[in-house]
């Protein structure tokens, strides 16, 4: 079994890792860290994960989960997570980094966004997880920069249209629904139950902090500069993701063809899901899961191309990917552990 | 006080109706009917609207109906309302129609969405119930057709914008998510709780009968062809519609020019709430209201308008809008009976 | 016009003070005083109070108030209050206190169960503000005890039984359903959307604050010492409480006789609905309302009788309550601004 | 692999074993039939369920399932599952019946609440499929009584008690709070999104055909007639029960006894958590799982004892209730494929 550890384990990214490694065939979490309940045991705290009967949650002290440890998952806030990755990556350990703090490649946008970076040696050596498309690097990182949950699923929209050159690269729109958890659990105003239950509204509008993520993506994806209107609402359930993305295909193409070129494009991906272009993803078929459904339509009097993308923003948007990483970094099989089915209803 | 009917009153419109209408200073319900629930109290079936203690609804007799009202709202599912309202139209009646069957100013159209017409006599007649647009033909009509819940936030949103010239037409994306009770009250498999809760997708992609209705009047206020790709989509909570709507700007002008733009169009319309363009639209500031809250950004880098508009679905989006319309056919203040506050939360 | 103060006017039943008093015929808020907001305009803060054109949110300063007001509403935690009543009573102040602080008779009780209490003195002079029961001796109190949410529930559900002397004394069950917004409007884990949705726990299981005050008022309508079994949960809705009361009948009844005794017991009491026997109360009749919905049936094979009350936690058993009183107070009528309707669905 | 039939898959019940025999080690779902979706493939209508790549819906030809299964599951409505159930025991398969059918041991009580029973025959054959309390006699049957939700809840909770004689028999109050999967996947205005959400009611008080199974279980642990008082209650959540038990003391015993009492009589049961006695259960603790979580607390004043039962309706209430049934009959280990983790949040 490969050792495991959880660099911030009480969030809801943490937890998720927690609840889907406890039954990974290879790989065992031998350390969790938490600053607000160390010294607790999981199983006590977190009735559900009773599993981890002899975990307790420990400080965040590095030497000690270094030696513990093979692969370390750093659940922590962006900025905190940098200097505990760069020693983790100096004591020679695979990370996988679920902040935002190596996904950007340029540290001048990176510091536009989110403040000083104090690690920019590293980001060489980053690779973006998105193991649709860059399986390959993965396999061979030390470091995997884990995507945000809206860059996910845009990206994964547009990949195939970006790459087979059929849409205009200056007029994309990102409407983007989220589900609440994707705003952490730290107690806030802004997610109690009673502001959020039975409302929708838009938050940071063509200002959000995945913007410049999903245009470096896209502009790699295309091989020229990509820019994007991107708007996330915030919808109340616990956990879904939903985004539809509107592009202006330079030649109109039927939605059937859109599928096929889609189909194409994920062929032997296990966790795409393209759909039929009479249907639609939902956002309750996928959750708790590493899938990601997407759905395809063209307006054909306004040459414009839908598509759309339901994932689980904590599962596929954030801890799930990053055991699919984990599984690629390790030269396990993709989907192991991670071959769960939803819930329904 | 002026006597009113409602045709259709156990449905989630006529429900609406019924609970804004019970206080009104200068209308009174006097006839409400119901094919399913004829013969029953309202008081009864309807525990909250026990202010109608001697209410009882009636089948649909069109001769008693006409007899005991001045003013007659049609709460039915179109290609039904269209004989209905013909009948009051002849009697003399002022009659509210909240179907889609007088929406359509061309018939042509109306038969590729909805079916055959057969009162295409009273399309000439008919003013688009939309107050802040039309406030002095609807104070002379006779027959208003009250319209759609998505139209209302696409119109609303995009009008400015369009009476000034300043967007394109050929490149307008409304992106809108509406609450469940604008599906209607019947029993479906589609609104069943747990097929809803946790759950988002859209539905009809760039193929809602609302598309026309919108680009008519679109194309009314731009005095161009205006074509666009909507998409709705379905959020589990029961009553509010979000709708995010996304131009082209011509030339780019700054969030704050925009915002006065928007503020100028709507002075004096006293369901209009502006918010300054550091805010965005709640649904939960609407709810019950006849408010439509307005918000807009511009996205500079890619001269992108972005126009949100939140509104109660069964409120502005119907029923009040409905109660606003008659207000101003009988020259009654515009507010008369609506100024009313959500309750938050 | 009443002139009225709000100390507190940021929390829920703050909040919901604002909306009800806005239209109130008589009264008028001329104060609203919050720590964390002062300086900012209501109107702004909260747009959906937009009625509020020229009210700016003051600090807490004791003689401004005092200046500004004939009535104070005070919406603050336990222990704060008794000091913010007591000056405004020695001011010749009318008061109605929502919080805890005046509702137990026996100070040494009260310090059991909340700390202690520092305007002892003022404790003869509070009247239990439940307008069903003690109507007359609001109408002439300077300072109202406003009822908690739960209590106004048991007590309006056992009220009738107790006082015809029906039921037995020391075997009764209150299992009480609470939405969130009881839980107050500070952030806290146990407020998060993602803790509470989808969801049902108990809390404070036999050990809930309410429960003195619950006995208190019973023993009162019993005439001798009433104990219970109370156990208080929590229900993933914002608004709402359902409480369901089970106690032994001395003497077998019908489920109709019940229901004659308490339709009876609270003729002419515009906020009650005692429903057919046949019926059972829905929260979502009463929510945004001061109604309290009454249910009954016996469950004759063990002679166990069952009483259901259905209110909005925030309105009948909180904010509405507490204008019901001011009403009574001042000697207006009792209804006077809230005649409201539920939003439904 | 064992073959294993589904005679009504698209129920929700149905659906929930599909999901949960998907990864089951040692059977394998031969046949699933469906009058309404009959001929259409699993994998299509319901996306989440595409492990299923070759099972297509099958109309319920018996000879055929019959042919393909060696165990079989019918989650079918009461009264249609009696004749369903006889043919597969006559052909000599297991059954597990999820229906109310052979529940009852008493077919005159049968009758009372249900309808005539055509299949008497078969009731001395009938196992009550709750294996914390039958596994012996499950293992040997070949006809399993799957127990209704309502009853797993509160027999679960008071086996301990009744058991060891601790409780009045006479005094027992079950106040059970249901998600709405409960009601099925039917089509119903009860149903419906916009009539549950935001609300919470009673149902059928003192009136649920679940009581009679209640008290016939309870009777057989007491050794003498037990009866009840029942009230259950809809819940706006999809999935989760929560029930509240309140029961009167013999002599009383402190919480941690009644704990040590309950911890005890569960000893070796790997699905049941008895919480320590300052905990409480959580729906969301146990949704999508075979867990029931207890909870005890004395109310000394009183000498109640309350016992809090918390599970997912569809599956500890029902699905996977039944695999583990199946599990026992076939002698697999109990816990095979039912080893899941709750999503959280």
């Amino acid at each position: 079994m490969t050792k495991v550890g959880i660099i911030g384990a009480t969030g809801y990214t943490g937890l998720e890792l927690l609840r889907c490694l406890l039954y990974h065939p290879k790989a065992e979490v031998t350390i969790a860290t938490s600053r607000q309940f160390a010294g607790q045991k999981v199983a006590v705290l977190f009735p559900f994960l009773k599993g981890y009967q002899d975990l307790t949650l420990s400080p965040l002290d590095l030497e000690t989960v270094a030696k513990q440890t093979e692969v370390v998952f750093t659940a922590l806030p962006h900025q905190v997570a940098m200097e505990v990755v760069s020693f983790f990556i100096k004591k020679g350990k695979k990370v996988i980094d679920l902040s935002a703090d190596f996904r950007l490649k340029d540290p001048g946008v990176y510091e536009t966004w989110y403040g000083p970076h104090k690690a920019k040696e590293l980001l060489p050596l980053a690779i973006y997880g998105l193991p649709e498309i860059y399986s390959e690097k993965i396999r061979g990182a030390t470091l995997v920069a884990n995507p945000g949950c809206y860059p996910t699923t845009a990206i994964l929209a547009l990949a195939p249209f970006l790459s087979k050159g059929v849409i205009e690269l200056n007029n994309i729109i990102i409407d983007a629904k989220s589900g609440v958890s994707g705003a952490g659990r730290g107690a806030k105003l802004a997610t109690h139950f009673c502001e959020v239950n039975e409302n929708m509204e838009a938050y940071k509008v063509c200002n959000h902090r995945h913007t410049p993520e999903i245009e470096q993506e896209l502009t790699q994806l295309a091989g020229k500069v990509v820019k994007v209107t991107f708007v996330p609402h915030l919808i109340p359930i616990s956990r879904g993701m939903f985004t539809t993305v509107y592009a202006r295909l330079i030649k109109t193409i039927t939605s059937e063809t859109a599928h096929r070129l889609m189909t194409d494009y994920y062929k032997n991906k296990p966790f795409i899901e393209v759909l039929p272009p009479e249907n639609v993803p939902k956002t309750i078929y996928v959750r708790g899961t590493n899938i990601c459904q997407l759905g395809v339509k063209v307006d054909k009097k306004s040459s414009t191309i839908v598509i759309m993308a339901a994932i689980d923003n904590l599962a596929k948007g954030a801890s799930t990917q990053a055991i699919q990483n984990m599984n690629l970094m390790l030269h396990f099989p993709e989907e192991m552990g991670l071959k769960t089915l939803p819930v329904f209803p």
